[in-house]
């Protein structure tokens, strides 16, 4: 398990800002929660972009069966907003991702949406248009160790 | 104008984990997007929320004459959410918090909504149920200063 500390954070959100930057002109940002809304917060100063709503998925298990993502919060978009930027920390499984995407283009589909995240893992079943640290471990990141009540 | 760190961050944020968990326990968070979207994720992971949405608001000065604030983002609850914290960074003019707080109060009477802000101005038209720091000068948030771009 290796910590992922506010001075990684910025350094990695930096380098982020400059992919995205490069190819990508977003007006607005959707923040996967909680998992990217410590990073849409960054990346929406850096940017910019003061246009940031939230979106949730869980895992159900009702049946025993298999799981259910469900999504929850239902994202807007006024007229003139033609591309937008999805943000969440990692990319583990990828189910969260690929769920969320494919919610917001069958919803939006005069829309460009691409995504990104801090780290990625080869195993995912989805990869983020933009992505910086490959992850081979667990990441015990700073909003999630640091906030820890005993 | 004062620099906020982020281990300013931390140790505030601690303090408002402690002050809210002694008397309310929320079952959801609404965060005041963009300013309140990191604390949000901090506090969803300390008090172990995972029901985090965000809402926004947007000063207007169509016509010259007054300036008009537009609450951007629809909450939802399910039935069995009773308490929900709303998060900012600061209650400053205060505008912004008076203006959800009465929004979510109308659509939502039987749910009890508490706000909560890490600054707090004395001059605010609004003092939120929980809060750490008097602001008496502007206050330089790292989320703000650490991604702007050169």
């Amino acid at each position: 398990m290796k910590y992922y500390a506010y001075e990684n954070f910025k350094n990695d959100t930096d380098a982020l800002l400059e992919k995205v930057s490069k190819s990508f002109s977003p007006d607005a940002i959707v923040a996967i929660a909680r998992g990217g809304l410590t990073l849409s917060h960054a990346l929406a100063e850096g940017l910019n972009i003061r246009k940031v709503q939230s979106i949730r998925t869980e895992l159900y298990d009702a049946d025993n069966k298999r799981d259910t993502l469900t999504i929850f919060g239902d994202c807007g978009f006024s007229n003139e907003i033609k591309k937008v930027l999805v943000v969440d920390d990692i990319a583990d499984s990828g189910e969260t991702l690929e769920a969320v995407m494919q919610h917001l283009a069958c919803g939006f589909g005069e829309i460009e949406f691409l995504s990104c995240t801090l780290f990625y893992k080869k195993t995912s079943i989805y990869e983020p248009h933009f992505w910086i640290n490959e992850a081979d471990d667990w990441i015990d990141f700073f909003w999630e160790r640091d906030f820890k009540r005993k």
